[in-house]
């Protein structure tokens, strides 16, 4: 049986089961149900099953998941079962607050250097990387086999800023500059919107609905 | 006809569709069919239709949409046809990124304070507001009559904070940090999880699938 390509959404999805997962690894879980996986993520034990079943047979009917085995298996889906050099392109203030986030490392992303266009900031320490210039991007990219970026430029620079990543061999760009990119169709792009992010609570608000 | 309550997904969809109308409107444009909407946001004409018809009946078959009104009426169904006093909870590098994150106050939403427990940063300005103490969060949720809130603080005080938000009133909660947050059914959580997102893009990477 061919499987379809999984929807945004149900990857998304992989990553709470698999936060969740490795909550339950830490108290010295090694079993869990669908109904115990689903329970605490507003998710239905159906959506979970019909989730994982997308890439593979995992869990035991009436059994249900061993812990351990199905954090490598998401990871190894995910690709994170090996540890991934990123880089953050624009050194702000959010680029900064992106760099000194403690959550990347433990799940698999290793920060090796930021840049910025500013001489100001060239040469300066933000977390554990330096600040280097933009032309130093390619051979960086090169050395350290760099795939992911993070895009935290102003908005009119976004796309320029981008095309300079897929030229020097970037594949995947995490966009918090608000604006839509255009890249190619080997590179994904991922738009953080915070402000968008924000309307869905003022409308979950305005409207009255919970957006759970 | 009763309209089904629209999917979060349509929701966020709505902020794609309006910042793109305001892009539109800045370049004098006033009139936009489904299909150049849906063209630079990878979203299919028929798409752009059915989520728009959630909400009502804006455009005419083979005329479009008229720009100018169509934002109004999206603001109005997100809520952002006023402005939404919002306050950040956690002033570290996040919440300061955030504070100075230049895309809030023109897509309707304006800080008011910043809280957090540190002695050394109670009284300090980031961006427009200053820094209280946590003791002060009643007060001021009612005095600027707040109902979003960003929560930007560690996980281990995430939900003990969040409960002090729903208590003093808080409606919405963008949630920052890496945890779960459990709350009464009248109060929308967004989960904003960086790292998920990251792996967002190591799964297109990993698996030779663009996510777009």
């Amino acid at each position: 049986m061919k499987r379809q390509p999984a929807p945004d959404r149900v990857v998304r999805r992989l990553s709470l089961y698999l936060r969740q997962l490795e909550h339950l690894a830490e108290r010295g879980i090694d079993k869990v149900s669908s109904s115990q996986l689903a329970g605490s993520l507003q998710v239905s034990a159906a959506q979970v099953r019909k989730d994982l079943a997308h890439f593979g047979q995992f869990g035991r009917p009436g059994v249900g998941y061993r812990v351990r085995p199905l954090i490598d298996e998401l990871r190894r889906i995910l690709g994170t079962d090996k540890t991934w050099n990123v880089i953050v392109v624009g050194a702000g203030n959010l680029g900064s607050a992106l760099l000194q986030y403690k959550g990347f490392l433990k799940r698999g992303f290793r920060f090796v250097a930021a840049f910025d266009v500013a001489r100001g900031k060239i040469g300066r320490h933000i977390g554990n990387v330096r600040v280097r210039h933009m032309g130093e991007l390619a051979r960086i990219v090169r050395r350290h086999r760099v795939k992911l970026a993070i895009l935290a430029v102003p908005a009119d620079a976004a796309q320029r800023v981008a095309e300079r990543l897929c030229k020097a061999g970037i594949k995947g760009i995490l966009n918090f500059a608000p604006a839509t990119l255009a890249a190619p169709p080997d590179v994904a792009v991922g738009p953080i919107d915070l402000a968008a992010s924000l309307e869905q609570m003022s409308f979950a608000v305005a409207s009255g609905t919970s957006t759970r």
